[in-house]
Parts: C-alpha cells; sequence; structure tokens
C-alpha cells in the first residue's frame, strides 16, 4: 500500500460511484457497484410496471442465480438457502423452525453480537459462555473440551466479530460440533465476502450489505440439507411444492434487493472470494501496522486472527463518539463501538472503541488520512 | 368510468411508469410513482457515495417527514411511529413488547388475514373467535357483548380484509375496546391509503407497498401514545435518549424504501385521502356491478361495506388458478385467492377466487378487459 493500489482493487472502485469520503466503514455497510444500483432500479421500475408479484416472478431465474452464487460462497446447495429481510430477521426465523427445546442453552462465546444475544434471550432460551484462548478465539480443543462435559443445546458463534479483529475457526468448530451431535450455527454477516465463508456449519444466517456490497434491507437463512427435515415449518398451502427452506423465505420483501445481492455476489465470484479474502488479510495487516504507531490509541486484541476488521481505543482518555464525530468532519468515515455490540467482552463502563474497515481498494492516503485524523483526537 | 376518467385520476396514472398490463392488483402491490422510484434510487446512490449510515443520517429530515405525514394518516404521531420491514414484522415487534399474559387469548374475527393468526399462535397466545354479522362485520354491538361476557385480553382485527371487499368499523370498535379496558390492535395493511386509516387503535400495523404505492420491503408499527411506558422495550444503550417506539425501529433496513414510502405518504396527502376513499369506494361499487353481470362466477359477499377490492367465486366449476393463468395471459393481472388468507372464513377445501384490486386511475376499458377474460373463462 505504499505504492498505488494495485489492479483489479483500482477497478473495484471504479465499478462504484465516487467516494465522498474516505469510507472505512464496510462492517456497517460496504458501497455498491453500478452494476448493483441499476439492478435494483431496473427491478423497481419493472415492478411498477407490471405489480411487484409478477416482477418477482419474471425475476425467479435472477433470483435461483443469486441463490445459487451464495450457496457457493457459503458451501451450500441453492434450495438451502432463503431470503429474509436481515441477519438478525434470518437468526429468528432459524430459531423459530428449529427442533429446539424450549429453554435451550445456547453456547456462545464472549467476544458473540450482542443483539444475536439478546434475540436468543427473548425467544426464551440461555445463552451460555463457552471457553475462548486469550485472544478470544474458541478454539476447537476448547470447543471439544465444552462439548465433551457439559454440551449446551446448540452452538452460535460469529466468524467474524463486529467490534474488533476477530476471526473464528468456523470450519474446525463445526467440524467439533459434528462429532459431539450438537448443532452449530454461524452468524457470516461480518465474515461473508471477507473471509473463507463455506463453514460447513449446520445453519448460518447473513446480510448482504457489508463486505458483499449488496443493497440494504436484505438478509440471508441457510440450513444444510441434512437439517431439512428436522425444521418445524409450517406446511403453507401457499407455496405447494417447495421445499423446507424456500417456506423460510418472506413474501412482503425488498425483492429487488435481493437482486441486487445476487448481482454484487456474482461479482465478487468473478473477482474470486479468495483474492478478496487475501487482500482484506492484507489490509489489515498493513492497517494495524499504520494504527500501532498512532499516539493515544491502541490497536484493540492485535495478535487475534483478523481479517480488515480494527478496532482501536483511547489511551488518553479521548471519548470515542467524539473522535469519531472529528474524524467525519475530516472526511473518514469509521465507526463507534459501544458495549452493547459485544456486551461479553466489553463491560458496560467501557467508552469504547472505533472500528475501522477498510474494503479492497482501500489506499494508503486514505490510511493517512485516518491516522492523521486520529493522531489529531490523541493529542 | 362510462366517460374518460376524470382529473385527478389521469393524473395519478400520468404520474407512474406505464402500465404494461391491465393492473387490477393494488391489494398485492401498487404501483410506484416516478417521484417514489427517484427518491428511492437518489438514496440507493448516497449510500453508495458516503455509506449507508452516514446517508441514513442526512435522510433523517425526510424521514421524520416521513413519520409525521404517515401519523397524519394514521391519526398518530411522529413518535407514535417506527418503521420495520413489513407488516408481518410490525405485528410480531408488537407482540414482542406488548405486556401481553403468556397465552393470551387474542380475539379475531373470521375474515382475520391467516398469517396474522398463524403468527399469533406461534409466538404462543390463543387466537378466539369474534361473532360477526351475516356480511361477516364485527359490529360496535356485537364486540361490545362479547367484551361484556368474555373478554379476551386484546381484540386483533383487519381495517380491511384481504381476500374480499370488507371493510371493518375499526373507528367505532376502538372506542367499544377503550371502553372495556381491552387493547385494541388494527393491521392497516389494505386499508391504508384506501379508506381512512385514523382508527384511534392502540396499536397498528401497516405496510408500503399496496395502496399507497411505495416500495415493496417496508413496514410500520404504530402504537398510541398512551400506552408507550407500557411497551417492554429493552433499553438499548444503542439509542440513548429516543422514545420507546423509535427503539423498535430496525437498524438493519431498507432505508431507501423508507423514503421512497415517505414520497407516497406526501403524494396521497397532496391529492387527499378522503377524495381518494371517496374514488376507491366509487371503483368498487362500479367494478362489483360490472362483475355481478359476468356469467360463472359470482361477487363474493356484495352487500358487506367495502372499498375497492373485490372477490369473484366461480359458479361453473372453473379453476381461479387457471383462470387467473388465463386472465394474466390476456394481459389483465388479478390475484388468486386460496383458504390460508382467511383460514376463517374460507374453508380447506374451497377452490379459491379471485381478487380484483383496482385503484384510483382504473379505466372503463381496463374494466372492460377483465369482463371479457373473465367471461371467457366462465364459459
Amino acid at each position: 500500500m505504499t505504492t498505488s493500489i494495485p489492479d483489479p482493487w483500482a477497478a473495484w472502485r471504479e465499478r462504484r460511484p465516487p467516494a465522498r469520503l474516505v469510507h472505512l466503514d464496510s462492517a456497517s455497510a460496504g458501497r455498491s457497484s453500478y452494476a448493483v444500483l441499476e439492478a435494483v432500479g431496473d427491478h423497481l421500475l419493472r415492478e411498477a410496471e407490471v405489480g411487484g408479484y409478477v416482477a418477482a416472478e419474471q425475476a425467479a431465474p435472477a433470483l435461483a442465480r443469486a441463490r445459487t452464487d451464495l450457496g457457493r460462497l457459503l458451501g451450500l446447495g441453492a434450495d438451502d438457502l432463503a431470503f429474509v429481510e436481515s441477519a438478525t430477521a434470518a437468526l429468528d426465523v432459524v430459531l423459530d423452525v428449529w427442533p429446539l427445546p424450549a429453554g435451550a442453552r445456547v453456547g456462545v462465546p464472549p467476544s458473540a453480537w450482542g443483539p444475536n444475544v439478546e434475540l436468543v434471550r427473548r425467544r426464551g432460551h440461555r445463552p451460555v459462555a463457552l471457553p475462548v484462548d486469550g485472544a478470544g478465539v474458541l478454539t476447537p480443543d476448547l470447543l471439544d473440551a465444552a462439548l465433551g462435559t457439559d454440551p449446551p443445546d446448540l452452538v452460535l458463534l460469529d466468524l467474524v466479530a463486529a467490534h474488533r479483529g476477530l476471526v473464528q475457526p468456523a470450519r474446525e468448530l463445526a467440524a467439533v460440533a459434528r462429532r459431539h451431535g450438537v448443532p452449530l450455527w454461524v452468524d457470516v454477516a461480518q465474515g461473508l465476502g471477507h473471509v473463507g465463508a463455506d463453514t460447513g456449519a449446520d445453519a448460518v444466517v447473513a446480510t448482504s450489505r457489508k463486505w458483499l456490497t449488496g443493497p440494504r434491507g436484505v438478509g440471508l437463512v441457510g440450513v444444510a440439507a441434512a437439517h431439512h427435515e428436522r425444521l418445524r415449518v409450517p406446511a403453507r398451502a401457499k407455496h405447494p411444492g417447495t421445499g423446507p427452506v424456500a417456506l423460510l423465505e418472506s413474501d412482503e420483501a425488498h425483492v429487488a434487493g435481493r437482486i441486487g445481492l445476487g448481482v454484487a455476489a456474482a461479482e465478487l465470484l468473478a473477482v474470486g472470494p479468495t483474492a478478496v479474502a487475501a487482500r482484506l488479510a492484507e489490509v489489515g495487516r498493513e492497517l494495524r501496522d499504520r494504527l500501532a504507531e498512532v499516539p493515544g490509541w491502541r490497536v484493540v486484541a492485535p495478535d487475534a486472527p483478523a481479517g480488515a476488521i480494527t478496532a482501536v481505543a483511547p489511551t488518553a482518555g479521548q471519548d470515542p463518539a467524539r473522535a469519531r464525530a472529528d474524524l467525519l468532519d475530516a472526511g473518514v468515515l469509521t465507526t463507534l463501538c459501544l458495549p452493547w455490540r459485544a456486551p461479553g467482552e466489553m463491560s458496560v463502563d467501557d467508552p469504547g472503541s472505533l472500528r475501522v474497515s477498510p474494503h479492497v481498494d482501500v489506499t494508503s492516503e486514505d490510511l493517512d488520512a485516518l491516522v492523521r485524523g486520529l493522531a489529531a483526537t490523541g493529542g
């Protein structure tokens, strides 16, 4: 990144509307491409011309292709996937239809996404903490030991944490859980389009708008084929002949957004998810190297396995909310991370941190602007 | 309708992309205007330029105006409303936060929207049938008697039924329920932008995409101010200082669609919701008059109080699914109504009916095409 950005990442940027700020916030919402925006706009126009449901029927091939492409990224088949409105809605759907006992014990690592844990509780289940190593990683050995002594009814983890750099070894963990006969679900909201997302999990929940840079208002639920018959899906006369996972798909939906997500998934497959993941790992390393030298800030858990997401915490008493606002005034977009994002790791009196999440097209000039802005707040 | 269509309804049509078929399906999804489509497209572009969350912050005034305008249509304040993803999601949210006892008895008329009743059951409550008159109307007297003898914990009704012509006297019913101290919720999904929707209900759920002709993927939950303090809303540090209903608003959202809905609401207010309701009542009457003369079909419950939604059932053994497909081949869009839409009124062996739901801009030529197409299937 000391030189000008290499291909194909300049092309990645050129396929998008020009950024009006230094966008280091892909973990909130990535920047969609012109092709995605056009696909959404075209479908909205079509809805107005022929009606929303006729337009959706006409788009059935595009939607099927989208499920196939997303399945390729997730190691699932098209029939294993259903579109819903968000990753949260997706988790709610799986909680509804999976045959969990009432008051199920749901094992989560301390880094678990707070709103997921809240939803598990709201649905009458009990989150229980799983052991992790010093970096917050749920290692296969630790999971093996936990499932061997006091297994929960279910394991729920995030492939990539939302509040700092942390990638869980989800594929290995899914293998361990399978050996113990404990279902394991993975929230890949921060992982899909960021790191390898073929986890072999029993169920996955995902969102469109982050690293995939698809539209907002679209989520994805996936259930591995081995579990389709276990799902408590109401047999609705509404969709005779469709499979159990297809029945989870919502009808009152932002269909245009689903089509846009399909375009984003196809774009990722064209560039290559492995190349993107490698680039984002490189981006994260460079980012942490640069941030390590900024006075008044420390990188949170710099040695944890990570992709591009990086958090910095103040060491000189600055208010992160103010720092985030100052950075934005200086044209640099980051995220304020307050404890609700990961209450298992951040205490309620934690002043918070700043999350930085650049995409593949970040330039050294972008990072210069970040470092300059942060240093100004740290004085 | 025997003459050419009067102003301002031609203008209503001209503000939209030209229909590529005879669109008689507003009860599924209305046709959005160019202004709505442009507002959505502009926001999507802005999201790509500055990030989804900065774009949403910049759009806060437009979103506030949208809540205010929708509140005017519903007889609620802007602070009483929250955007969610659909009317179903809205109902789920209210079920989550309203202080209902476990296993609450929820009174519903037989015409109740099937998926709502299913959701009530899924959340552990018990739907119980409320008495109605011969047309399916829950009259104020019948409700008064029911609440006086064996009151449920809650009344849930649809302002306008989805499967046939039926408008409930929601405003009078809300007054009766209030007198008995029983909360009454109204699903206005088929009512907002169609009939008067200021019901005085304790809670309402709504959708954007039908009579309001806003985008798909946007719903609305409303809770009257008197109940805000009763809501069991988790106090999330995420949104310090926002009111209890604002906390129900989803963050992972199709924000562009919400902005589009705001434009649609403003358009309705500009034309006048009373004028639209009067026009749709006239459209419904003319439609039922025309349909009464079609051989092989009968209008379902022709004497029930109704707006523009009308259903016809076969009297000569035709398959309504086939009839719907034949009509669509002839360029006329209607909806197939199967029993899942209103299982309290339609038995599982009901072959179904065709729903016809024109908007204000329907022409006599459109109805000619419908009658011609239906007669061809009834021979």
